[in-house]
């Protein structure tokens, strides 16, 4: 059953016009590159998506994942597409060159990860944590570690996992229990169990490559005393060749409601002692190289939200479209329908620009020459970081349960994989940090870094968009409420400072997650506004093609349905009402 | 795995205090009965959810319906639970005496079924549809349908469905095909095919009697034109001893997301050009009949969003009060976290008020001696049907994925029940009238019923509750808002008149969804600031309980967090946005 479906025009819209990525060959780290190379790696990443992950995503979910004398086994045909996946480069699209990585910019990664993910996001999650060891090898490893390790983790013989979650610690990560103790040989011993740990064991690839959070016997409590260790499932010699089987073990792989094909896994390190692992970087750093890996995973859980949105949307638009109920009228005739598929559309359309803007101040982040440039680039991604994980990952799933509607009854049976998208896109919201997590985090974390500067930053780039479209009478209506919007957010913001500086504790928490959906409801508006724009030029240029008009039409709608959603957030806020705290539960 | 959780202290204040029904003791119908009674009822019916119900509860999801040569199987249990669930009488606790009816108030079996419903919703399921059948017999059908059939739904030995779906007419109900012939006997020779038929077959009963909705050859195409069946699995000869098997057969049992163990059935009927039914009341009337078997679902799908909210609320408090994380605190001690669990307490609370009241005019409606209170009541029903339908299964199923959300990981694992809570939930948005469907309902027939009758008195109500607490200085705020909001129902109301009449069709069905929405949203805040009065009065008599400190609480809660959201979807319909009608798919 094919069931992947992307709309291709408006993901070209995003790279080549909105964001206009050529812009980035300019720069000495693209200069050897050009938009129709980008655009190859988009078709063939699309065709591989349809050709190699889509047929096995149904299939894959019935069959789920399971242990068979101790090792645990993946879904029939996904050893094969992993392999494929890994020789096509795919593991490391953004990463760079000299251990596998093509060096391509992160928009484009963005773009071909929303393909993977939305064509088969368990049989996906393998190859991103794949990436992200090799990634943080690259960033802070040894050059011995990186020499051994990094190519097999690109080539696909080997696979990769972060293990940071115990039953005991999993939001409070810094209550791990887990240990290390130093061996004569430089090596460390490893004692713990782990929780939760995607890709953990399987039979995909012939090792796997651990990185675990533990402490140093004797370093401080919390999450300073971490320290981030790699631990092979099978021994790597110094040569790369393999060595003895390590003592970690799984003895467990969850039943979930979702991701049925990826392996959610328990590990045990050093059940007999003998655990042996490499430390990554300087001891007790652990966390601060945790948090880059984190990073990425969590602008791949917002991906995760926005594509499996997307595909959900597109197949109900479709149904909507053949599904003749009453007076022979297809169901997207009537309007409440149509009004369900706007908002679909809109907030798929903004997320993905939220995304793929992400994904480019990452590239300017890394590429850029000017270093106050970069320096705001890395600020933004920081800033809109917890938005893209949480925003999209919440909005994806409500975008999966309206697909789902839309279908009726047809929506709820196993016949159309509308149900499966809901199933799972839900986790997108709970790991690399639930998304209560995040809003705290956008709250508490980058809210008030360097005194208020990201967020000064993004204030002053909306406002001086809303000051540039004074002109545009065809939104005019649109953009004055944006402007409120963002008014509205800086006011919450200034509230909040307020709080902090006068020690009140508890209301900047009882508001973190309706700021971090404000936040992300003005930041939408903005993009498709923006968005608007560009589509503007280009029907006064001449362009006949119904998308601009459609740009606009998006922009509008999302104006009128979801942005006055601010307001109530704000409401909600300023209310400083404390009756879930009074309330004896 | 014990998992059903309830606050039954809440129930009994809403049937006892609250909505006092001590009152309906005073009229003839119920004249025998007392609050001891009652209590006895409610008390037996939780003992029977828990202890026979719940068990099988998780089990039952895991081992789904399959078909075996030609039959459906239940998963194991489900036999034995539903013949002791009819033994006990509790198939028809609302229903006449006559064939084994109990004969209690609405709201008694509202209360009861919100714990089977809770406990097990799929095994209930079976239940709930052989109560169907049987009062829609002793409404419409013949005396001698009535002795044939009713004691043995009531007793358990058979069982009911509802047969309206078909592959190409589901909401679409007038489209049906499934036709009807005279034979000599005055039976009738029915064929077609039904679709997604709840307990359509089954090995639970010795026999099943479907409701068929179906078109006698030459009657009016559309909804006029149809009329109602009683079609047995084996025939019923006049004496009620069973003949031969009838020519209806199961071809498929659906794989769904949820309530797996509720067979969703494809029945096909006269395969064989043999399969015989007999006419419920009038030829041609059937939808007016099947609307009141309907009527009762529906107001069972909203019982469905509560009881399953009310469950996965409990639990995940009680995981919040268990589960440290960080600092050795309980994470119910975080603002976040609690201001979650506030949010799921105050919508179950006011949902529960909701079906509850309903349940109470619908005793009013039978029982009242006086007319004009009787037919107020009625109209009241009317006007809420639909909104304990729509507005309780979309907020049921929020909740139970906000309570998702507080387990973190563990929330999506099938360890928890907490992922089958969400999953079993969202087909109450689905069946029985999707919820689009329910709001074009209320906005199309029944703001308009009785040249507005149903609304004026509904808004008289409210509106004479905010005048009565204009001496309540401690929720002083709460009731001014309250007002702005229903001042906001009036205002989205006339606009949606004044559209009716000047023939603009397109603006109310873009708003409906909305309307439902904010009118519920009234609803709770008016229930709850109500609880909370009664809350009140009972603190100045001298109860130390902080059960009332709560409701008083929750209401301030809802108002703060929930109410605002009245004039947002006010806001969206009054922008008169027509960019989803505009845009080109």
């Amino acid at each position: 059953m094919a069931t992947y479906k992307v709309d291709e025009r408006d993901v070209h819209f995003n790279i080549f016009e909105y964001l206009n990525i050529k812009e980035l060959t300019a720069y000495d780290k693209y200069k050897d590159q050009n938009e129709e190379l980008y655009k190859m790696i988009l078709n063939e990443g699309l065709k591989f998506a349809l050709s190699e992950f889509d047929p096995l995503y149904v299939a894959g979910d019935r069959e789920e994942c399971h242990m068979k004398d101790g090792v645990v086994i993946v879904p029939k045909g996904y050893k094969e597409a992993y392999a494929k996946f890994a020789e096509n480069g795919f593991v490391g699209i953004d990463t760079p060159p000299t251990y596998g990585g093509q060096g391509l910019p992160c928009m484009i990664n963005t773009a071909t990860m929303e393909f993977f993910t939305g064509s088969n996001v368990p049989l996906l999650l393998y190859a991103g944590l794949s990436r992200g060891v090799a990634n943080i090898l690259e960033a802070f490893g040894s050059p011995e570690l990186c020499q051994a390790f990094c190519a097999n983790l690109y080539n696909g013989k080997w696979s990769g996992t972060m293990c940071l979650t115990e039953p005991q610690a999993g939001s409070a990560v810094g209550d791990i229990r887990t240990s290390a103790k130093k061996n004569a040989d430089g090596t460390y011993t490893i004692t713990g169990n782990k929780l939760f740990i995607t890709g953990g064991d399987q039979n995909l690839t012939e090792n796997i490559i651990h990185t675990v959070l533990a402490r140093v016997e004797g370093d401080a409590p919390g999450t300073k005393g971490i320290s981030l260790f790699l631990v092979p499932k099978i021994w790597v010699k110094p040569d790369g060749t393999l060595g003895e089987r390590n003592d970690v073990n799984c003895v467990n792989v969850e039943h979930k409601m979702g991701i049925k094909a990826s392996a959610t896994c328990t590990l045990n390190f050093g059940e007999e002692g003998k655990c042996r692992g490499f430390l990554i970087g300087e001891q007790s750093r652990g966390m601060k190289m945790m948090f880059q890996m984190m990073n990425e995973a969590r602008l791949m859980c917002g991906v995760q939200g926005e594509a499996l949105a997307a595909t959900a949307y597109e197949n109900a638009l479709a149904y909507a479209k053949e599904r003749i109920q009453g007076a022979n009228t297809a169901i997207i005739n009537y309007p409440n329908v149509r009004r369900e598929l706007a908002l679909c559309k809109a907030w798929v359309e903004g997320m993905r620009g939220l995304l793929y803007l992400t994904g480019k101040s990452i590239d300017l982040a890394h590429g850029h020459p000017d270093d106050t440039i970069k320096e705001k680039a890395k600020n933004r991604v920081e800033l809109l970081t917890p938005i893209c994980k949480a925003y999209c990952s919440d909005v994806g799933f409500k975008i999966t349960e309206m697909a789902l509607q839309i279908y009726g009854g047809y929506g709820y049976v196993s016949e159309y994989p509308i149900e499966q998208y809901m199933r799972d896109v839900k986790i997108a919201s709970i790991y690399e940090g639930a998304n209560g997590i995040q809003a705290l985090d956008l709250m508490g974390r980058k809210l008030a870094s360097k005194a208020g500067q990201l967020f000064r930053e993004f204030y002053e780039d909306l406002t001086q968009f809303v000051a540039s479209q004074e002109g545009n009478t065809e939104l005019k209506n649109e953009i004055s409420a944006l402007k409120k919007a963002i008014d509205t957010v800086a006011q919450v913001a200034m509230k909040i400072a307020e709080w902090g500086m006068s020690g009140e504790k508890t209301k900047p928490m009882l508001s973190a997650n309706y700021f971090l959906e404000l936040t992300g409801h003005t930041t939408l508006a903005y993009i498709l506004l923006d968005q608007a724009r560009v589509a503007q030029a280009a029907i006064s240029n001449g362009s006949k093609d119904s998308f601009y008009r459609n740009k606009i039409r998006t922009a509008r709608f999302f104006v009128a349905h979801v942005l006055p959603m601010v307001q109530m957030r704000a409401k909600n806020i300023l209310s400083e009402d404390l009756s879930s705290i009074e309330m004896e539960f």
